[in-house]
């Protein structure tokens, strides 16, 4: 039954695909009449860009999973037995987080949000799916790690340190931070030609295999590997569809729309899968951009408008953007900050005196400019591979640590 | 218990409405910076009205809900005792129709999408509203008037003619057809300030006294009249506020997204509260407004761009404004629907002769020129009180209609 289901989203995920394809073809005009469009700011030409395309796609999205909510339940329709209520509450809890999602995306793209409100609001339409956890019954506890057990109970600790231990409100306080760190991952790891489409494929396509690979391994947590999958496959399939648009030289561009969709999605199939914590170990690119981010994004060091790589249009590549400042600017929390990551080798930075004073010019903090840093000037398609080829190497490094790290640390890990 | 809720749910609909106001002026001056607004075709000044802002409150209205979805639910939240799944499930599939109702309003202001999208889209998303009445077990049977009973039974019909029948699938297609009109209804009674806002204010405002009307007097269906005011009475607070700015001369416009939004709403508090059949009946103006329309929607008649009335600009009043086409142009359809319209006294018909042809001019087919054919021209804002006052007259009916009639057609209605 449930692989007859898994077929039956499959089926409809392609139709919705092929769907998807024709009206963003059909839209491409419309967006350009209605002045829906940026500008790429990696290009030579000026032509508009259609822009946000990721709207067409979410709700075609939106309508696949309306199609395909009965499907799961069948079974149970007109049967003599209890419909499983708690299953459906979670799949449309699920739906109001990503719908919702959506909305803000596309406010955001059209009116340009407050941050304040782009925080508060997928916390407080995440709710509905924090309730439905918590009236589910769903576990809250967590796996102490036996390293951790054998060095408490050897340090003299004065409990027996249990195998698991339930962490009740801070679980949910937990969920509700994934679901924030989400949201806005995607759209924080973004600017080049297919980077913010290509990611998503890239986790998504990972987060499949690490759901059928538990199907085929665990008997517990079916369901919740099931359901993931549901909501996955036709997210996958669509956005693929998209990347094909927003690839090197992009034809459209995916929109803020397209990235809380997304964030949304992977923190929605990650709390009804209850794999919250292995998500986290498939968007490490997206954590380690946000961590070298903080100091740009928080204002300990100058930030400029934009920090996009540099465009040089005689060599058609791509260049590390550096923001420059007197080193006088410098607030401590900034100068700590670049301490480090100069020590970890992370930082490119110059000093220079002009007007009498000592200024400091260093590398945009984002994985991107930090990629340039390294390989140093290349043409965007490139870039955005190398990108993308890293998101591929850490979900083998997350795959490694969730099957192969875990049961050495763990004694008994699904 | 139930009484607190509605308490609560009053109290953070005060809060809502007041964010809502607070909101709508600082989004003002963004939505001109964006270039999101709208011209009044019915005033001299060409000044640029933000739109749609009905996003806006449509927004607040999610947030209110979302914190208020746990309320219903204290009382069971760690209880020993089962948990009313199907009740939350009510709520979230409400939500999810509402929220897509939403996202599809804000697109059709932003692209103009096409009119089978437009149809499509509120059919869909609301299967998952219908299919947790179907696996609610929710009631699917009609009663048979007391008039058509002893009239069957009188004509010799071979079976006893029950007191209720149970209409199945047929119910569905009817809940179905329900959304559909209800999404469109206001938006095509429409076009004049304050007439959107305010009519749905005086709808909503109908349906919260007939739900505490019943929660009054019957006891049944208790829980069902409940979740209508939970989803009521936010949104007419917050719609108040839009009509406050929407009203005479109109500092906002509210846009498809709020017509999109209003609508489903309607449909949803009707869907679950078990009246869908007497929505209909606080619809009338709405109803008459669609029928008398069709000839011209469905192009039996012709019909140009814009049919809203008329701005003269020298005495500050609206005028009926007309068709002219030639006679020759009008299908049989046509002929017939304004023959109709003509016998009925709904229509200005004036016939005359050009370059050797006989022309036709008629009214445009809305109930906004109908009250200028009869009242002649006015002032806008008259125009819409008179249209509201209509409103009002229509929610008395259907209280007689509901309490009244009802009861001599019907031998017990609830």
């Amino acid at each position: 039954m449930s692989l007859i289901s898994l077929l039956l989203n499959a089926a409809l995920s392609g139709v919705g695909s092929w769907i998807c394809y024709r009206l963003i073809l059909s839209y491409i005009p419309i967006f350009i009449q209605r002045k829906m469009y940026g500008n790429d700011q990696c290009k030579v030409s000026n032509d508009p860009v259609p822009e946000p395309m990721g709207v067409i796609c979410a709700a075609v999205y939106l309508i696949v999973m309306f199609l395909f909510i009965p499907v799961p339940f069948f079974e149970w329709i007109g049967a003599d037995i209890i419909f499983p209520y708690a299953r459906l509450l979670a799949i449309l809890s699920g739906l109001i987080s990503i719908s919702t999602a959506i909305l803000l995306g596309f406010a955001d793209d059209m009116l340009d949000l407050r941050w304040r409100h782009k925080l508060l609001f997928p916390t407080l339409s995440s709710l509905p799916l924090l309730m439905v956890y918590y009236v589910s019954g769903n576990s809250t506890t967590v796996i102490v790690p036996s390293v951790l057990r054998t060095f408490l109970s050897s340090a003299g600790f004065p409990f027996v340190v249990p195998v698991t231990v339930n962490i009740f409100y801070l679980y949910y306080v937990f969920m509700g931070m994934v679901i924030v760190f989400c949201t806005n991952a995607i759209n924080i790891l973004a600017g080049i030609n297919g980077l913010e489409s290509g990611q998503s494929v890239v986790i998504a396509f990972s987060i499949i295999v690490f759901n059928i690979v538990q199907l085929v391994r665990v008997d517990a947590q079916y369901w919740h590997h099931l359901v993931s999958l549901y909501f996955l496959i036709p997210f996958a399939s669509i956005t693929l569809v998209l990347y094909h648009f927003n690839k090197y030289p992009a034809k459209v561009f995916v929109g803020d729309t397209f990235c809380y969709w997304a964030g949304m999605t992977l923190a929605v199939v990650s709390i009804l899968g209850h794999f919250s914590k292995t998500l986290m170990l498939f968007l490490i690119p997206q954590t380690f951009n946000f961590l070298y981010s903080i100091p740009q994004l928080f204002h300990f060091v100058p930030c400029p408008r934009h920090r996009l790589p540099k465009f040089d249009a005689e060599s058609d590549k791509l260049f590390m953007s550096t923001a420059v400042f007197k080193k006088s600017e410098l607030k401590s929390l900034g100068k700590i900050s670049l301490t480090v990551f100069r020590l970890a080798g992370l930082l490119y930075q110059r000093e220079f005196e002009k007007d009498g004073e000592t200024w400091l010019e260093i590398n945009n903090l984002t994985i991107i400019n930090l990629v340039l840093k390294f390989c140093g000037p290349m043409k965007e398609s490139r870039l955005t591979l190398t990108l993308l080829g890293l998101q591929v190497l850490g979900s083998f490094f997350a795959f490694f640590v969730r099957f192969y790290l875990a049961s050495v640390f763990y004694e008994s890990v699904e």
